[in-house]
């Protein structure tokens, strides 16, 4: 008789966005009228680069000749477009990365899914809280997470709080932690670690042998110094860290799918005395179980780092985080606690007067006609906030930031 | 201390295309005027049809306007996609699957791989032998294999071997087996189940609720009318199998990557006392690890069943099974034993005078300097076979052809 993976079974419902979509429905059918406006966003909004629709057109006219057709490619992607990626997101900021440690991929979300598939299921898992949920619940799949509590917390996954007492910077484990996520600039906070800050998670992982895994889907938005773009800036990240980039944010490709993974050669996990490279695992895990990104979305990649695909995202990216910043100000304007929006689409706000994040869900719904995202979604230190971003509409924003100073 | 998954330690190295490679680069450099034809090919070659490049610039275009563009899409698929598929691929048959058990994902074999992750680890898997090394390798990495003996076989896996005796239809498994997978037509051998044999699978499963992994990505080569074109034409199989389908030797999409799993609703499992639908998990699976197919690709897939798609792949099609045919007759004519090349582009043949897959092989490089695929890479059971596939060139599958005779 067939078994199923029963840890699937341990998961809750994921309704967050449901329960938020049927609140606005509800809305909508008791006031046709209401105009709402949309800032709960996680998804970009403006269209695909130029320079990456001429090179999506390109390709694809390119495969349906005899000439050009490319069938299977290799699972890690394109060598132009590793070399690329090399090129431009580390060697032009004089870190070491080679093109043989990238992995192209459909997604930062497959990838920090499919991480787990090579990490053993013993592992004391760090999650940062409030979290990008897809660490948690893959971990549960995994059943690394163990049981989860009344209190929203699952027994075996390491906490890490970050909240307005610690300026959202995560304090080291009190119990050691084997695999830590860390997302920098972070989904949901917008919140960012200084390279002194991340250098402390990198000094605590080579003490204790720990993996990190490093989410960097956001780094496009960094505006700021000392904000690093990569956690290969710290010394010693290569010895310990995996980083997750994407195309998603950065250039628009939520609907397209490209992201790679950086796993460096010099990553090493002892085994029974051996030195076993990490990269191997994962070359194997995504020979075996994935056939690579098609072509055509591989060459509208490339177009990303060719002069006029970089203006184009850096136009877009100024336009979100503009959104982000009309949003920060109106609500510091208002007296409101705001984080984030500097180096990141998202802004985090703490509720007014113990709202929990709910009541002020339904206060901005109900009353301002604005959707946001309560922030207990992203997990219990959430409790208490609420993000918005800056992905909607440059009037509609501002049309949502008129209504809070008023209300 | 991190630590990593050790069943990944016990995969030995994958070294038969590489092995194919070092060998064809050896002839090359020395007698560097070899004309060296490759039927060991099992990639298409022929473009994509017009019609799906026609859709993908089509979309490409779309998705660089505002109006036209989409952000993350159902992790699912597009409900125009499901539905199309679902039309022609199911209902136009008469058989019974509805657009919500349609999972479009980027390939059979990440599916195929990744399906494991909603098993439990101590199913006993069935394979047959010889076998599309997916299915064994990743059995390997989940732990359900067990320990690699000195004969080439898993101890914990279940073989099933298909060889000349047994007509290479294989016999149910002398111990229970939890899963099965079954690709048919078959990769590498080419062979088919008709009706009644593939009827014997279904009543086993429903009889010992174990669960048929069925991969039908060779469907569209079928031409004879007692060769099933979905598991779904046997009764019961709603119940007991999931199957994956691929654009990619359909429709040319190797390098553009587009497929399809079905899991039936009424597919359930008993966990304690409770049924449990397949659907539910594998639904949570790619919603969590998994951000869907391109829009764009998407859009491609659809092209390939309006009726300019379908002339075009079916004259790809008939191009590749006129190769097979040539390949299988001259392999026939010279007085070989021959399988396969009827309802498949792949052709399987048994190497006369007891020699060795590789044996054979060498025999072809450096006597004929044709390139084909030992059968023994495909498992213990392959050992004394060779295959040969019709995705070469017309031209040059004639001229082996022609050698092969007269050798």
């Amino acid at each position: 008789m067939v078994q199923l993976n029963e840890n699937y079974l341990k998961l809750p419902g994921s309704y967050l966005f449901s329960d938020i979509a049927k609140k606005v429905e509800a809305l909508k059918a008791s006031r046709p009228d209401a105009k709402i406006i949309r800032l709960g966003i996680g998804d970009v909004t403006r269209p695909l680069p130029k320079a990456c629709v001429d090179a999506l057109r390109k390709a694809a006219e390119e495969t349906g000749t005899a000439e050009g057709f490319r069938g299977y490619g290799p699972e890690q992607g394109y060598a132009f477009l590793r070399e690329t990626v090399v090129e431009h997101d580390f060697r032009a900021r004089g870190i070491d990365v080679s093109a043989d440690e990238i992995f192209i991929s459909d997604g930062a979300k497959s990838d920090t899914g499919n991480i787990g598939d090579i990490l053993g299921p013993d592992n004391r898992v760090a999650v940062t809280d409030p979290v990008y949920p897809v660490y948690v619940d893959t971990n549960v799949m995994a059943g690394r997470a163990g049981t989860l509590g009344a209190d929203g917390r699952w027994d075996r996954l390491v906490y890490l709080p970050c909240v307005e007492e610690n300026g959202f910077v995560p304090a080291l484990p009190s119990v050691p932690a084997d695999v830590i996520y860390l997302c920098y600039p972070n989904n949901p906070t917008g919140t960012t670690l200084t390279r002194e800050q991340l250098k402390v998670w990198v000094d605590y992982a080579r003490e204790n042998k720990a993996l990190i895994l490093f989410d960097a889907a956001y780094e496009a938005f960094i505006t700021e110094p000392d904000v690093p773009h990569s956690i290969y800036e710290i010394e010693g990240a290569r010895e310990c860290a995996v980083e997750f980039r994407s195309f998603s944010k950065t250039a628009g490709f939520t609907g397209t799918r490209c992201a790679y993974t950086v796993v460096p050669e010099c990553l090493k996990v002892k085994v029974g005395g051996e030195d076993v490279a990490l990269r191997r695992l994962w070359n194997r895990r995504q020979t075996t179980k994935f056939n690579g990104v098609p072509y055509i979305v591989q060459r509208a990649a490339e177009a990303v780092y060719t002069p006029e695909g970089q203006k184009e995202i850096a136009e877009n990216i100024a336009r979100y985080l503009g959104n982000a910043k009309t949003i920060r100000e109106a609500l510091l304007g208002i007296g409101l606690k705001v984080w984030g929006g500097v180096n990141s689409p998202y802004v985090w706000v703490k509720t007014p007067d113990g709202m929990t994040s709910w009541q002020f869900f339904d206060h901005l719904l109900y009353d301002l006609n604005v959707v946001g995202t309560p922030g207990s979604g992203f997990g219990p230190s959430g409790e208490g906030y609420f993000r918005l971003t800056g992905f909607g509409s440059a009037e509609q924003t501002r049309e949502a930031c008129e209504r809070l100073k008023k209300a």
